[in-house]
């Protein structure tokens, strides 16, 4: 089959790797059907994250379940199926608690396990990782698409507004508007926030900003936009969705969050943990909550909105790629063209 | 009257100072009873923090009202009354919320404020600030000297368990043995916490935290304590009370938290945002909460406690001097001859 591999930073290829197969009673084959790009992916791209040649890349992804192995019980062969971006056993401590990306058994999707950027792929821990999509709508296009971003950045962006507390009447910000961050404003807006400000300053995103349900909008940066958002909500948001990962966008996240209130961060960290400002989190009774996703966690809550019609981040798929395009598909995230590429195997 | 006044690092000098006298009407003028010398003036008297000569000393305190302000409603002339370390007006959003470290028009002893080591003090916004002692139990010394401890660090180690998410059955992990990780473990152990491990290496304090209810200490350093809080846990405490504020005390505690806990952080960050390992709390969806304590909003729950005599932490008040000793109660402290100094003008 194909699958996409890393060589080294701006160089994925598709080529041809051996088929997956069964290894373990708890596998399942899924030949893929939909899959992304993700922002998290360009850290690896650009050389911000050390990779190895041959790595599998790709974490987010949905299809068609082909074979499973001897003790898969909650799906079978033909079921339409999503993955969150990690797998896990759906039994241990952690995955009792909803926290399954701790999952004392599970892992990542891509490096040394298959990735999703591929024709097919090797699920381990079938039962604790897949969800099957109702039959009803699973010939559905455009609701497969507005599933697909569950698989990851949807569910981060819920994180990130769960995590910050927002709930029915919030005054939200959100630090960038990447596909993460403009989850983040729909995630926001479906818990009832009342104002959502985005930090963000690209035309094109804003305006998915806006119609996700964004209020307002600063553009500016560093200390300036720390201080118009205090200015706009009198001394800070009660509820900060930190979406980027960055140095400056922590900075940002620490300076804007009003006292008493909280930071949901779901920004991969890559530099958010220097320069830390723990002394304004201290003095203002700040919370900071969040981390890697537990997608596997709310999917079912959120795949039930979306095929109830009530959530649809699909707008944030802005390019779709078949499987040979891949490579440009990341060029073009890379070079912002694409605020996140669909791929379709 | 005679205070306390900062000179330099290592020299504080008990001085004779303008008597205080009401400036605005919700001011009240207390004489001292009962002060203390606390750990987080180690840093100034260290050098470790900036201050300025001729500052006043001294933010946790006790004593008898001598006269109140035109405005002032909820104590009187007579009354014995604490206050918190920090004054705050009890009616703005983050007075209603239970932030009251955050008043918008608050502050904290000392500085240019008027210090608690003194033998009488001006209070702003006495109405917001002082809490009134029970008549019944104004003159019982034991009471009295378990009572003050909730100025500050009894209110600090309840802040630091409460956001800690300690809880019946909680398995907890304490970093420092001072006065607030003393105070940290009662606190845990009285919101029901199963296990309390705590972190320290000095026998006096350990005996007296094995009484606080401390089931298993850890007296080694940086990975060998990590290595061991994990094994002991099976992968690491719930709920973590950073009771320190140093670079090395936030590095355990991030290292010793279990996936999906919390830590709780009361030590004022002298270090402890250097070199954050954020990596570690985003993969674990670690819960980071705490700051400096809302002891306005404690004190009445944890005072009730107190006069029913179901909480003491006077234990960790191991030497007494008369106000013109404060110094030597500094040198005391600063040599780790003595926990914490209770000071009896």
């Amino acid at each position: 089959m194909k699958a996409t591999v890393y060589h080294a930073p701006g160089d994925v290829r598709v080529e041809t790797v051996p088929d997956p197969i069964i290894q373990q009673p708890t596998d399942a084959i899924v030949r893929i059907t939909h899959a992304c790009i993700c922002g998290s992916d360009l850290w690896f791209y650009r050389g911000e994250e050390e990779w190895q040649p041959g790595w599998r890349t790709g974490h987010e992804w949905m299809g068609i379940v082909e074979e499973v192995g001897s003790l898969v019980r909650t799906v079978k062969k033909g079921d339409r199926v999503l993955a969150p971006f990690a797998f896990s056993d759906g039994t241990c401590e952690f995955c009792h608690k909803g926290i399954q990306t701790a999952c004392i058994h599970g892992g990542f999707w891509g490096t040394t396990n298959d990735g999703g950027q591929a024709e097919a792929i090797r699920s381990p821990l079938a039962d604790g990782t897949l969800v099957a999509i109702p039959k009803a709508v699973e010939n559905d296009d455009d609701l497969l698409t507005a599933i697909l971003p569950l698989t990851d950045v949807m569910s981060t962006g819920h994180h990130a507004a769960v995590s910050a507390g927002v709930r029915t009447g919030s005054t939200v910000a959100v630090v960038g508007d990447g596909a993460v961050g403009l989850c983040g404003v729909l995630a926001a807006k479906r818990l009832g926030a009342e104002r959502i400000i985005i930090l963000g300053r690209h035309e094109s995103r804003l305006e998915i900003a806006r119609r996700f349900g964004a209020t307002d909008v600063v553009s500016s940066r560093g200390e300036e936009a720390i201080t118009a958002v205090k200015e706009m909500t009198q001394g800070g948001g009660e509820s900060v969705l930190e979406c980027v990962g960055s140095e400056s966008a922590m900075a940002t996240a620490i300076g804007i969050a009003r006292p008493g209130g909280a930071i949901g961060y779901v920004g991969v960290p890559h530099g958010s943990g220097q320069n830390f400002n723990l002394s304004r989190l201290f003095m203002n009774n700040i919370t900071l909550r969040g981390g890697a996703a537990p997608a596997r966690a709310y999917i079912p809550e959120l795949l039930a909105d979306t095929v109830a019609g009530k959530l649809n981040s699909s707008a944030v798929l802005d390019l779709t790629v078949d499987l040979d395009s891949v490579p440009r598909g990341y060029a073009a995230m890379d070079s912002r063209e694409a605020i996140k590429v669909m791929v379709r195997p």
